[in-house]
């Protein structure tokens, strides 16, 4: 129903990153996409490569699961190895994960034979995986569906937004539609363009590994600058979507500057800070198109802490509630229970005091402080009829806030997530 | 269905705590109960009272939400002014909580109506609540259940038994079935008993206060060690079962020990190990009644990890893995996905070897070390037909383990949580 009503206000609304789908998006300078079907997944597209012409700085932020799998293990080699890159191959339908010593020497193949397949040196090549834990990689089928990618990604039978869009479907998993962004600038007059792809699908399915994201930019940014622009982004966006609480052994971030602009954008320069926020604003969208795509979600929920006495208090009160499966179920169902979020933000390990507490949805007042109730149960369920809710909470009056993301929880996600395999 | 197969299960076993339903109870000496319809509720009993006829020494533990109830900030104030109490006035239906001075104001009056009618002192009496929050308590109502309780309390019209069981229905909310244990012993060659009453299903309700435990004994036991063995045990009980993770505003387990039995209890003593045992047992099969009667659940999931560094890890660990809605709904849908629950474990905070971990199911060994996988997936998931779920996670080889209890994550639940109201 949620993904109905999207559609539709895709046609009848104009700029609304919030709303909208995905719109025709640019690619930046000197990259180029591809994505085939190499045998992983059943029938869809599973092998996706990205290029750069020519060599890019790279940054990347990566899972906090002490679990993790060993295309991570390669990139952190890697990242931490040299200054540029220049290609990075991502299977999809296996995470390789939980795959011991073999699975990291399959994942090391990968590379090699990217590199081997572009004339690249090895560690010039990043690798990502998501899918099934547990089993390890079909290296036959990925070998040869290499030599197929990398000779497909020259080709000029196909545009190359119509190849870098295959790509961002060959990182799919149960995504039900693909999540890619574009946003294009004037950095001193030169036109600069971010891109970025992402999977990720809201409630994270059974056995697959979770969030991906990709990142590329023809602006020229040293390898530690970018490092900190798409941590401080991360942090903001893709760390501030709630689904489920569970956490993958596959979540990455990667970004990728290879100059192609002419841009160049300097530490704590203004185009420091125009690039950041344009970054910012395209992890956002791609955050929210993840949350969006919620396994059974039907309601959007920005949850906004404010009043806190740090951003760190207001980050730590807006995830309880936002993970609380009370809070999640009763806003599915149009309940405007303030006591769940009152009792939620109350053992979320932050003090507050609970008299000062005050919950506004969709701009409306529900609750003042002093517990006193501004609504009748009726007046107050019709807030939560919208798609999208706003979510303010205010718990004192200190000068910090922090906003988080997550979807509602329906029947449905119970039933996707517990006959996925029966 | 669980609920039905533990019926039947009553019939065929005998002794089996796990399993069994509340078997015929023993009330201890010198404690009275009763319960009794006072208006709060729509029809059902909803004001209990529990009488000790001489003075017992008390001990409560209490939720760690900042977000307390009036009724609990009255039990602290009265067991922190006295050593020893003499009745408890609880009632269904209404929380008391978030309801600010008035609530405060309120549960104060009830344990003066209380103590007025049984000829106490106000601070010889407990309160405590539990139902919707953020309603203030309907007091004209409450006062003349007060009346009819206390009156009630002494009549002869029935047994004892049946009277106290009637306080164990008043307390329920969402409860399907009352929750009352006790158990017969020897000390030094004299007959003690330990009662207990518990009210809490499981997935918490809505806008429901939690868990409320209450616990009688006929021994004579000095108020600091009834309150060391009170905590120790409630530690590994019910603090132990992880529903949803939504911690109440209400949550209290109180125990009294009024000595009638003539039997006391000293301070490290053999007796002392023997009575915490059984408190201990009592307590467990109250916190497995409770989970037993989760909202949707159809199966029970003891969860012990083992092989840690302390007993905290152990628990760390295990509670991460009995909240993951991953785990939850696959062991609901008999779906042995191991790389759920490794990938919980790797989120939990604790730092293990992953090469290191290691599942049993029933005793049934699925993965082994080196991420090893023992059986095929269908034969993986056959161990999960079960609705008593044993799942045993080793995760390196230290000495310390931990047990928690949680249940599945059923379609059924969300229905119940997201149409409460509407």
């Amino acid at each position: 129903m949620f993904k109905e009503i999207i559609s539709t206000q895709i046609t009848e609304t104009t700029g609304n990153i919030l709303l909208a789908k995905t719109p025709a998006v640019i690619i930046p300078l000197g990259f180029k996409g591809a994505g085939v079907f190499c045998g992983i997944k059943k029938r869809k597209k599973d092998l996706a490569l990205i290029l750069s012409d020519s060599p890019a700085t790279a940054a990347g932020v990566f899972t906090t699961n002490i679990v993790q799998a060993a295309p991570l293990l390669i990139c952190k080699e890697h990242l931490s190895e040299r200054e540029t890159f220049r290609a990075l191959i991502i299977n999809s339908g296996n995470a390789n994960a939980c795959t011991g010593e073999q699975g990291y020497y399959d994942a090391s193949i990968m590379a090699s034979l990217t590199a081997l397949e572009l004339g690249l040196e090895k560690n010039e090549v990043l690798v990502s995986s998501t899918g099934v834990i547990g089993e390890t990689l079909p290296m036959t089928k990925i070998a040869e569906g290499i030599k197929t990618i990398t000779s497909e990604i020259s080709s000029i039978d196909q545009d190359k937004e119509q190849k870098m869009q295959n790509a961002a479907e060959a990182i799919m998993t149960t995504d039900t539609f693909s999540k890619t962004a574009s946003s294009t600038f004037l950095i001193n007059g030169k036109e600069v363009t971010i891109y970025g792809m992402a999977k990720g699908s809201g409630m994270i399915h059974p056995n697959m590994a979770t969030m991906l994201g990709f990142i590329l930019t023809d602006a020229a940014i040293e390898k530690n600058l970018l490092q900190s622009m798409l941590k401080n982004a991360a942090n903001k966006t893709f760390n501030r979507i709630i689904v489920d609480g569970d956490t993958s052994t596959n979540d990455m971030v990667l970004a990728f500057a290879n100059g192609a602009s002419d841009a160049k954008i300097m530490l704590e320069s203004p185009e420091h800070y125009i690039f950041e926020d344009e970054l910012h604003a395209l992890l956002k969208k791609l955050s929210l198109d993840i949350v969006r795509d919620g396994e059974g979600a039907t309601k959007l929920i920005e949850i906004t802490v404010d009043g806190a006495e740090s951003i760190e208090d207001a980050e730590k009160i807006g995830r309880t509630i936002a993970l609380s499966p009370l809070v999640k179920t009763a806003i599915h169902g149009e309940d405007a229970n303030w006591g769940r979020i009152i009792a939620a933000a109350g053992y979320s390990g932050i003090k507050f005091d609970p008299a000062q507490f005050q919950i506004f949805v969709n701009g409306t007042k529900i609750l003042g402080s002093n517990y006193s109730v501004q609504l009748s149960i009726e007046e107050a369920n019709k807030t939560l009829e919208l798609d999208y809710i706003y979510l303010t909470i205010k718990i004192g009056n200190g000068n910090y806030s922090a906003t988080c993301w997550t979807c509602d929880f329906s029947e449905e996600y119970v039933k996707i997530n517990g006959s996925y395999r029966s």
